[in-house]
C-alpha cells in the first residue's frame, strides 16, 4: 500500500485537483457571447424564470449532481472536516462522470449540524439536478437525509447509506442461490449500526423480511439497551424479534450470514465456526475487512464479499449510484424510493449470469450497467 | 434582436446548459481508480486535513471560482430569482473558462437575506479558491460582499460592482487623455446609485478624488434627502462637497462626465449642451444605454462609451474580472483591494496604445491582458 500512497499523493499534486469545468460547445468563439451571454441569455433567463419547469431544458440542471459533505465521516479517516474531505469528493464527481457522464461537482461545507446542513444544501440546491450526500457521519446523515428529501423537489441520496445497501442485497440475492437459500428465510447479522448498517437492515427488511439481527459496537441492539439513538430504536422495531442480548459472537450462532460494516478483524475463524454451513460472509469494512477472504473460507464460508477490489466479489456503491442518478436525472424522479433501489438491485444481481462463489456481483467496468439500472429509475 | 433572442433559446435547449465537468486527466482508466479514489485518496484526504495550507496544491480549490447569485438583480431583468439567473451563471462560467482558464461554477442560491446568503457562501467556500458575486441588488450586495471579505480568507468580489468600477476607470483614464483632461480636476455626474455608481464613486474618488456628485432615481444625493440608504449615505460623504439639489439635469450644468448605470434613454441631446465642452458620455445601462452613441455625438460628445459590443467603447466587465480572479489564485491573495483594481483598471488602459475618441480600451479578446492584468494583482 505504501508505494500506491505515494503515488496517490504525487498524482493529485501533478494535476492540482482531478475535475475541471469545460464548454460544451467546442466550436465556441467570442461572437457566440452575444447568444450565450448578454443580450441573449437575457432572452433564457427570462423564459426559465416564467417556465421553471422547462428550466433543465436550458441549464445544465438537467445532468448536474452536487457531491455533498461536512467531511464528518470520511473513509476510514472519521471526521476530517470539510477540506480535507475535498480529494473525496473530487474523486466522487470523476466517478459520476466517468461511468455516468454526470456533470458532478463537491460541494464541502463547513457547517456541522443538520439545520445548518440542511439550510445549506435547500439553498443550493436550485443549481442542481440532483444532491448526492456522502461521508456524512451517523445519526446526522439521517435527519440531513429524510429532511432533504420531504422538503426538495429533485433527488437526494446519501450513498454511505443507499449505495451500500442495494450493493449489498444485490449480492445476497446472488450468494443465497450460490448457497442455496430463500432470502426471506435467511438469518441475518448484521454488525454496524451506523449509515451502512442502518440502510442495509431497512432494505433487506423491505425486500424480503429475513431475520435480522443487528449489532453495534456494545453488542446486540435489543430493548434493553437505554443507549440506542433514534436510528436504532428504530431498528428495533423490525429486528431481533427475540429480543436477544449479548455479543456479537452470541448474534452469530447458527446465523446464516454475516453483514460487516464495522471494523477490521472484528470477525474470527472461530465464530464463523458457529455459524450456519455454508454461511455468507460480507466483510465490508473499508478499507480493511473485517476478516480477509482467505481466512473466512478457511473457517467454511460459502461466500465472502468485501469492499475491496483486490478480492473477487467487491461490494461498491460505484456499481450502483451512477445508474440509480442517471436515472432519477433522465426520468425526472423527484424521489429515489425503496422500489427503486430494490429493482437496481435487482438489476446488479441479474448482470451475473451464472452467479458462483467467486462472481456474485458484476465488475464496476460490465458494460450496460448504468443503462440498464437507469431505465428502472422510473 | 428578435433573431438573437430566438437563437439564443434555440442553442440553450440543444446544448441543454452551457458548461461540462471532465477529468482532468484525458488518460483515465479504471485501474487508476485506486490512486484517484479508494484507497490512495485516503492519503491524500490525511495529508490535506493535516496540511490545510497546501490544500489548493492537491485539489481543484487553486482554480476554482464559484460564481454565487441570489437572482434579484438579473442584467436589465431584476429580481427573477435564482432559477432565472442559472443561465447567466452558467454564462459567466463560460467567460471564466475561455478568458481565464478559471474552473468556475454558477452556484444559484434560494435565500435572500444578507445572513442567510453569507451563512450559505461560507458553508460552501472551503470547495472554491474564491467567491464571484453576480447580479445581487444594492443596498443587499453590500453587506454580503463586506462580511464575506470579512469572514473568509479566499478572495471574494462583487463584479457588478467592482469589475464594473474598473473597466470604467480604464475608459475614463483614456477619455481623459483624449479629450485633454486631469481626472482630478474632472467634474463628475454618476446616475445610478446601485450597485455599479457606488462602488464606481468610491473607486474614482481614491483614484483621483475628482469632483463627483451622484444621481439616483429621486434626484441628486445630498443632505436634504431623507430617503438615502446607508451605502448612499456614505457616498454623501465624499461627493456632492456644495451639497447641491435638484434633478439629473441640474447636476449635469456644466459636467465634464456623464457616468450611467441606471436606465434606457434618460439621457437626453439637450442636457449634453448643458454640459462642458467636449463631454465624455459613458451610457453603461444595459443592454439599452442612456443615450445612443448617435445621438450623443450629435450632442457634442467627445468621448461616447457604452455596455455594448456592437458599439465603439465597449465598458465590459469581462475586460477585468478574468484577469483579477487569475491573479488572486495564482498569487494566493486573499483579498481583491483597491489597490488591486485600480492597477487593473491601468493596465487596461495603457493596452490602448494610442487612446482615441473610438478607442478608449481594448478588446475582451486582446491577446496577453488577462495575463498582463494577473501580474498586478498580487
Amino acid at each position: 500500500m505504501a508505494d500506491d500512497t505515494s503515488e496517490a499523493l504525487r498524482i493529485h499534486k501533478k494535476l492540482k485537483g482531478k475535475i475541471s469545468v469545460e464548454l460544451k460547445d467546442k466550436q465556441f468563439s467570442f461572437e457566440k457571447l452575444k447568444l450565450y451571454y448578454t443580450p441573449g441569455v437575457g432572452r433564457v433567463s427570462s423564459y426559465v424564470a416564467e417556465h421553471p419547469d422547462e428550466a433543465r431544458d436550458y441549464t445544465w440542471t438537467n445532468n448536474s449532481v452536487a457531491v455533498v459533505s461536512d467531511g464528518s465521516a470520511v473513509l476510514g479517516l472519521g471526521n476530517i472536516g470539510p477540506t480535507g474531505a475535498l480529494p473525496v469528493m473530487e474523486g466522487k464527481a470523476m466517478l459520476f462522470k466517468h461511468f455516468a457522464d454526470i456533470d458532478s461537482v463537491p460541494i464541502v461545507v463547513d457547517v456541522h449540524t443538520a439545520d445548518e446542513i440542511v439550510a445549506t444544501v435547500k439553498a443550493i440546491a436550485p443549481t442542481f439536478g440532483g444532491i448526492n450526500l456522502e461521508d456524512i457521519a451517523a445519526p446526522l446523515c439521517f435527519e440531513v437525509e429524510d429532511r432533504l428529501k420531504a422538503e426538495l423537489s429533485i433527488p437526494v441520496m446519501h450513498d454511505d447509506q443507499h449505495g451500500t445497501a442495494t450493493v449489498a442485497l444485490a449480492g445476497l440475492i446472488n450468494a443465497c442461490k450460490v448457497t442455496g437459500r430463500d432470502l426471506a428465510k435467511t438469518n441475518i447479522v448484521i454488525v454496524g449500526a451506523g449509515a451502512a448498517g442502518v440502510a442495509i437492515a431497512k432494505l433487506l427488511k423491505e425486500y424480503a423480511q429475513p431475520h435480522i439481527v443487528a449489532v453495534d459496537s456494545q453488542g446486540i441492539i435489543s430493548s434493553n439497551r437505554n443507549d440506542l439513538n433514534e436510528a436504532k430504536q428504530l431498528l428495533l422495531q423490525f429486528t431481533n424479534p427475540d429480543d436477544l442480548g449479548g455479543s456479537m459472537a452470541d448474534a452469530l450462532l447458527g446465523a446464516d450470514v454475516f453483514i460487516g460494516v464495522s471494523q477490521p478483524d472484528l470477525l474470527t475463524p472461530a465464530m464463523i465456526k458457529t455459524m450456519a454451513k455454508d454461511p455468507i460472509i460480507f466483510a465490508m469494512a473499508n478499507p480493511d475487512p473485517e476478516i480477509l477472504p482467505d481466512k473466512a473460507k478457511e473457517a467454511g464460508a460459502a461466500v465472502v464479499a468485501t469492499g475491496r477490489s483486490d478480492f473477487p466479489n467487491q461490494i461498491n456503491n460505484a456499481l450502483v449510484f451512477p445508474g440509480i442518478f442517471r436515472g432519477a436525472l433522465d426520468n425526472q424522479v423527484k424521489q429515489i424510493t425503496d422500489h427503486h433501489k430494490m429493482r437496481a438491485a435487482e438489476v446488479v444481481a441479474a448482470f451475473v449470469k451464472k452467479p458462483t462463489a467467486e462472481e456474485i456481483v458484476p465488475k464496476i467496468t460490465a458494460k450496460g450497467l448504468v443503462e440498464a439500472i437507469a431505465k428502472e429509475i422510473t
